[in-house]
């Protein structure tokens, strides 16, 4: 999507591939909304080091990073031996695994790639497929974020005023996003409405990342804090909410994503707010049976605790640093202890629809469609 | 309550008066939880100030701290002239009352002390009542706290896992606090129970001010972000919430409080878990008819799209400087916008009891029993 760096407004992807430097091209999330930089990661261990210290984060952009991140690492090999090579991918694929243990993106991209490579025989022949099926798994991701677009564009209307969580953009994919797909499908289509976006303590992707990207794409939009959003619904001020989802099962519809989405949902239920979640394929897990069975992360007590961001003037010095630094605070007593649950389960009563790149199904519709849901791919 | 500075434990007040230097004393609530410091104002306008800067908030705080600033006003009025006099006493509290003009508390209080004044004659005797009608208004607060501990804290047991929102701890009153009383008042009677502090966003007076109070406490608490109660309740980590409330309406039961405190009430009775408020008598409002009517005030946006805390580093520097300065930072682009509603309002239907003074009742009982709940004292 459209990035303005000093006045100059062009495309980006949030990953791409330099062939030439063999190196991951990533932008570099944790600076943002203050500063906009592209890292380039020369060498696989640099990749799963960019993925678990949070340069790139979001189901999609993981994905699409660990599948690059596999072709990159591949094509570092130097000889022809077969056998040392399939060790080195084996190696390759464990490293990038272990960057973020427990999702399932990077293990689905790399699947993919390592799929596509078994049609290859030399070790040069595989280096070259692994590179196309890496581009070729971040352009699917593409593609499917602009197909929930064009389904998730006829819930938005003139006037709309939508309520998003987290980051589900397209700093969360290789472009596009998942929830922000109908938006940017909307606006495209010249619908005008607005879009609330929770700030999403305790690491403030909506305040961060989904209102800069709104902002970018110059859409009418404002932050609120999460607890703000009861409020909105009682005096009618929000009429969708569109959240992503790191998880979905296919079996029962529940729906796992940021912690605090199931309380929108709870909200949006109570106030007859359609609430739909907009997400590709491969995040749909087809095994589980229950939202229970799946691990929620507890993180770092210090994300509650604290907060980042750059020091400034409230109401005086509105400007950014030229050379903006992230600083923590500490925003609890040092001797305070936190619980910090990283992610919740909304069950599929409380979700009106799931958008995803081949159509809205109702949760409980998932299973009857699952052949044309990837079920098969994903399993 | 108790407060340890530099390891000795001693009770405090939120305010207190120091009647040989005509001085308001106050903790200065925006340093902490990072220093305990306690500050006297010497004029009526420097007691005004401190309220509308939030030195001291919270209901009965600031009701307590319009009153002394009341007789604080009288006692400096030089002169035998009564009518100077009356001109003077309006003139503090136009002063007083315009601190915080949304507040119902100053005002109620400092009619409790203009009618006391009433009985005396000469401008000296006035003098004198207005101060002991200060205390008695400070006294009266604290025993109301008391008794809403007395009577909330049947509601505790061992093991009871508590949410509470925002604070409504002694530090929002002269001392005891309403949420906070029947955790302060079942401690004393020797339960064992944990406290979940919601972080309480944009201002975090969770985080700051309750988590801060139950330390010094030495209650079992943890601090954890707004939109984590709802995975907690989903997951029976949560027995029973107790909120405080800046306004409950006499007539329907509806309860504004700092914003949140909707979405936890609609959480609560999803997951059936008891939803208590807890309010002194004089937060009653018995002439609005409507929650709907109640103004909600929209604070500044600067309070969303940043944070304030002292720099620390995460993780490795836990102590506090020795000089805490609060630094604000911006978390969020500083191009982008913010809706800051301060309050909501919860409807009668989701809440299982109000805790008052004169016992718990049902939101819908209020009106019934508002002889014995100060219906004429405070309309």
């Amino acid at each position: 999507m459209n990035v303005t760096v000093r006045g100059k407004t062009q495309p980006y992807r949030t990953v791409t591939f330099d062939s030439q430097h063999n190196a991951v091209m990533l932008i570099e999330q944790r600076l943002l909304p203050h500063e906009f930089k592209v890292i380039a990661t020369r060498t696989f261990r640099e990749t799963a080091d960019a993925i678990r210290d949070m340069i790139v984060r979001g189901a999609g952009a993981i994905g699409a990073t660990a599948a690059y991140g596999l072709a990159q690492g591949a094509r570092a090999f130097r000889g022809k031996d077969s056998k040392k090579f399939a060790r080195h991918v084996e190696e390759i694929y464990a490293t990038l695994k272990a960057a973020r243990p427990t999702a399932v993106d990077p293990v689905n991209a790399m699947n993919d790639v390592l799929q596509a490579m078994r049609h290859g025989e030399t070790v040069e022949e595989q280096q070259a497929i692994a590179l196309a099926a890496a581009e070729e798994f971040a352009n699917e991701d593409v593609r499917h974020c602009e197909a929930i677009g064009h389904h998730g564009a006829k819930l938005i209307r003139n006037g709309t005023k939508i309520l998003t969580h987290c980051n589900a953009g397209w700093l969360a994919f290789v472009d596009v996003g998942s929830a922000t797909a109908p938006m940017y499908a909307a606006q495209a289509a010249g619908k005008k409405f607005h879009v609330f976006c929770d700030e999403t303590r305790p690491r403030s992707q909506g305040a961060t990342l989904t209102a800069w990207e709104l902002a970018q794409q110059k859409l009418s939009h404002e932050i609120i804090a999460d607890s703000a959003a009861g409020h909105l619904m009682q005096r009618g001020e929000i009429d969708l909410v569109i959240v992503g989802s790191d998880r979905t099962l296919g079996r029962t519809g529940e729906v796992t994503n940021k912690i605090g989405t199931y309380t929108k949902a709870v909200l949006a239920k109570r106030h007859g707010i359609p609430f739909y979640v907009a997400i590709p394929l491969s995040t749909i897990d087809w095994k589980l049976k229950s939202g229970f069975d799946i691990p929620i992360e507890e993180r770092h007590e210090d994300e509650v605790l604290g907060a980042w961001g750059i020091i400034s003037n409230p109401q005086f010095n509105k400007g950014i640093p030229k050379s903006p630094q992230r600083t923590y605070i500490r925003v609890a007593h040092p001797a305070s202890r936190a619980r910090n649950p990283g992610f919740d389960v909304t069950p599929a009563e409380l979700i009106t629809g799931i958008i995803t790149p081949a159509g809205i199904f109702r949760p409980a519709e998932l299973w009857a469609k699952r052949t044309s849901l990837g079920f098969r791919r994903w399993t």
